[in-house]
């Protein structure tokens, strides 16, 4: 096909698609005339992860030549795939110095059992959390990690099942992509619906407390008007 | 104290806080002369978390005044502030027109039980992602929102009891955004600890296979070097 179907069907525009082409995010099509080029399913296919990563992912074009070298790379193992792919989500923000933050983040993956690389990026990204919690007072932050790692933990299994359900290295390996760009922004999803409905749950029953009697139940709740 | 002082102590450089001025992102300092100004404790936290918004959450400056705005109007509820900051974080992409994305979405969200309202950015960030995995062949990634949402379910709880436990309604106010933003990056960085241990083992114990015995196991699992 024509580079004009191309932006049809994908609706990347063609002035994307030809930078995506001179950055080598996209394989050069095969030259027709000196100035044409016909494009095929391969490239279909790798323009939507393109977009994939750049629009749900938010990667930067650096991190998305990063993450296709994983995926093009025939060397590269699930495990270390799931290094570059996070890597490149996550971003590698300013060191973070705040000593206590730091250990404080060492002290609960150790508390749950987990073997990590201090200088890998989740576990600076889990620093940076905790040392802006802590800048802006929110020290009992730290207390939510607990829940949060009895969540993560089935669902890393469950990631790590998805990845390997692939039929061949080549599927599991972009499974392992989609998995963590997509799969990081289909959570927040899902967890913003759960909490948008179990927070309606208790609105609609303290209005209907706040209804009932003249003293609320909870004066604290109602002065918080949750 | 000056804005020097502010910046030193923030980490945000003197430009940026002029920036953040003239936005009216962080409201003015008392004039002591007709070129300088003066901050209080309040403008150092208000500062702390702009750059919290701004860094940790990725929101633009657009997205951080509706957050402040929500936090600073005391009429808002902490239900209704949600939908706000929620609304700032996720943003609000192109409307998805892929219709079986849409009706699986659909499917999902009220096979949970959950009310929804189809227009909230939750539930349309859920429908791209859909439509997204769809659009590159990964039509299985649906089956993965069960198990996201059995994860979801604790921790929207979880995150309302913490929203709650603000001693007052601006205190609530403020775990909530931090909640949301500092949330989303912090169980981010959690998964990805978890299934870096996990994906560990796996490797691990696939090695020793494959050093115990001349034929692998699984010869798919070998063929996918996992």
């Amino acid at each position: 096909m024509r580079i004009a179907e191309l932006s049809r069907r994908t609706g990347v525009p063609v002035p994307t698609i030809k930078y995506y082409l001179r950055e080598g995010l996209l394989p050069a099509g095969e030259l027709t005339s000196p100035n044409q080029a016909r494009y095929g399913e391969a490239h279909l296919h790798r323009l939507r992860l393109v977009r994939a990563l750049v629009e749900a992912g938010g990667l930067s074009i650096a991190a998305v030549r990063d993450v296709l070298g994983a995926l093009d790379d025939p060397e590269k193992s699930l495990h270390k795939a799931m290094g570059t792919v996070e890597r490149a989500v996550v971003g590698t923000g300013a060191a973070p110095t705040d000593e206590v933050a730091h250990a404080e983040a060492r002290a609960f993956v150790e508390g749950q059992g987990w073997a990590y690389r201090p200088e890998s990026d989740a576990f600076q990204s889990l620093v940076h959390v905790i040392a802006t919690a802590r800048e802006l007072g929110h020290e009992s932050f730290l207390g939510q990690l607990e829940g949060y790692a009895r969540a993560a933990r089935p669902l890393a299994e469950q990631d790590l099942d998805y990845a390997l359900s692939g039929p061949t290295k080549d599927a599991a390996m972009e499974i392992v992509v989609l998995g963590t760009v997509l799969g990081d922004a289909a959570f927040a999803a899902v967890r913003r619906l759960a909490r948008r409905e179990a927070s309606g749950i208790r609105y609609a029953r303290d209005q209907a407390q706040a209804a009932a009697g003249p003293v609320p139940a909870d004066p604290a709740a109602d002065e918080r008007n949750c």
